[in-house]
């Protein structure tokens, strides 16, 4: 995924392992801005996040940032005041090894919940993660690495907007439900875009993009996506700029999905013909994550009447009366309220050898319309989960 | 569990191999009273039910019924105008078989969805099915077996009220979450009790039985609870009935749980200091159906920050603010915003040793409370799921 990985003018990168995760694993990240950011971030809607995005929301008030740490395997919520004050201590000795305003810097962290950072174990390893900062695309690939938990893959993509970059490292894996940012994402750019203009494009795109996948219905604590902009390669038209970053998180949303635990195939959910934005994503999200929808596509199995399941137990009353016309992979199973001719063999045997299927929902009622990505369920998904030790 | 079964006076049962299904297994059951009934139901919420849920929503509206005839293995769902006909004309047939009137005759199906069940193999066995009818507990139990899908276990159980009897059998196992029935049920008794009383209680005992529990999230276009009473042991103390009635459903729906595809644990939710009954409702189902909190019973893994997530994840912002009490198995995990000193290894160990784990919020806001069932995920769930064929 990373053949052409682009650089932001003025941002260097690292990844360092710092003794969070037992093997020799990246653990802790850094992105640094040479001068001060304009930034923005869109944070999890969990009523209960962690310290860092609680600590996180307040710096980003003022809209500016230079410096994120970020680290895996301990999420730092539910910790109380503990919690709080260790990474508002990290903040504050990463701010003076950088000797930058404590203001400009922000942890961000996702693992397990409940626990403090190892004491110490980040302070210790601040110098050596500081002097390890590089501009270069190894650096970049080892901080998004070092974010990593259940991921596989490292996640990085880039694209160029006139003069400027955009670049974007995420993580997924699982608790992975859209009303948020949905993971943590670390964008860079060097356009020259002020923070409460970056703040909408920054809300408009994830809606379109992170907000419109799942992969277990569950939501986390620390999602967290942040966007920083130093301004150095000059102003950008922003309708452009506002396409590639969408464009870019959308590369990065199927990415995650295909990553997702467990997951071996991406749905990709259409839903058309809905009377508002609300009922689209509604029913898009109920068939994504239905258990039954998940299985069958791991079954290769195109039992379409789990998808009528699925749309008819939509709590949206307007729902019912016009019955769905459904298709998979683009052939039509389920049309004015009955079974439709299909070749049911030649569906599965479509299934069987696409990493991908393709759901479409017409639901006959207006002009509205969504894209919705999710993975199917697997034996993998329950062993990764039911393995992971607290 | 079904080692003193009563039966309630002049209602007679039956269950034989139609045909439906491939082996020799039992695949339709009979429901019969010597006199007409007074009768009621509770019926799935989904917006697209099945042929054989309208036709008996209408016949209900009458409140009489003096037999139902149930079939597993196809369930008769989004099969149009045709699926329509079919059931009516077994309806019919029936009818005319046991010489009644037909609006006293509904069918209740379950089994795959978007199929018409086999052309006339139904109605071929219907004469076989009437003189087998017999007022005895095998009988009973036959009729159980034969709406069973990918339960394992019938589910029967009965209760003495007064002089008069209620008895249960219902089937579960999949596609089953709260907001309906649940599933299939068919309860007899031989009280004498008018339909829109009966109808009344038995809303009541739905609401607070067969609507807490949860299996996968996933709402059946088929799930229909029947309750008929023939009048024959006289009259009753409603509230003793009303009573044993949900001591009744509440023992069935432990035991649907407990049979859940792929379920080895059972999850007993009980969230309590809720401002009102819907808020509790949401959390305990956001906990029972969340995939994380599941694996991690599954795993046998006291991981309570998922609980947190959990909670946290759930639409309604009164929830904010205030953080709840977390209680697994007896033990406190989490109090005042914080960690609360526990034995991860005690609490490990009692969820190794038991088939059930009490997991007890104390949202610390109101007085409401619920209790609310569900089961793990487990490799068995998605093995299930994924090679039902259509």
């Amino acid at each position: 995924m990373n053949q052409e990985l682009h650089l932001p003018k003025g941002f260097k990168y690292t990844g360092i392992h710092a003794g969070l995760k037992g093997t020799a694993n990246l653990d802790l990240a850094l992105i640094y801005s040479d001068v001060p950011c304009e930034a923005t971030g869109v944070f999890t809607q969990n009523h209960f996040p962690g310290e860092p995005v609680k600590l996180a929301k307040e710096i980003l008030k003022e809209g500016r940032l230079q410096a994120i740490i970020a680290n895996s395997k301990i999420s730092n919520v539910a910790t109380g005041e503990a919690g709080q004050k260790v990474a508002q201590h990290i903040c504050s000795s990463l701010a003076q090894e950088l000797s930058l305003e404590e203001k400009l810097c922000v942890i961000s962290s996702t693992g397990i919940i409940g626990r403090l950072y190892p004491e110490g174990v980040i302070e210790k390893a601040l110098p050596k993660l500081c002097q390890s900062l590089k501009a270069d695309s190894d650096s970049f690939m080892n901080a998004a690495k070092a974010i990593m938990t259940t991921d596989t893959k490292a996640k990085a993509f880039s694209a160029k907007v006139g003069s400027a970059t955009i670049n974007i490292m995420a993580k997924g894996a699982g608790m992975i439900d859209p009303n948020m940012a949905t993971m943590l994402a670390f964008i860079t750019t060097d356009a020259k875009i002020p923070h409460l203009i970056l703040g909408d494009i920054l809300k408009r795109v994830v809606n379109q993009s992170f907000n419109n996948l799942s992969i277990d219905f569950d939501t986390s604590t620390s999602d967290s996506c942040f966007l920083m902009a130093n301004g150095l390669a000059g102003e950008v038209d922003l309708e452009a700029f506002e396409k590639a970053l969408k464009d870019l998180c959308w590369q990065c949303s199927e990415a995650l999905v295909m990553d997702g635990e467990g997951v071996d195939t991406l749905i990709d959910c259409q839903v058309g013909g809905s009377t508002d934005h609300s009922m689209a994503r509604a029913v898009a999200s109920s068939i994504v994550n239905s258990p039954l929808v998940k299985t069958m596509i791991t079954g290769a199995d195109p039992n379409w009447g789990r998808l009528i399941m699925a749309i008819g137990k939509v709590d949206d009353t307007r729902l019912c009366g016009v019955a769905p016309t459904i298709h998979i992979n683009g052939i039509c199973v389920f049309k004015e309220g009955a079974p439709h001719e299909h070749d049911l063999t030649a569906i599965s045997n479509s299934m069987k050898t696409q990493d991908r299927v393709l759901l479409e929902v017409d639901l006959r009622r207006g002009n509205e319309s969504i894209r919705y990505l999710g993975g199917n369920l697997t034996k993998e998904y329950v062993s990764i989960n039911a393995d992971y030790t607290t």
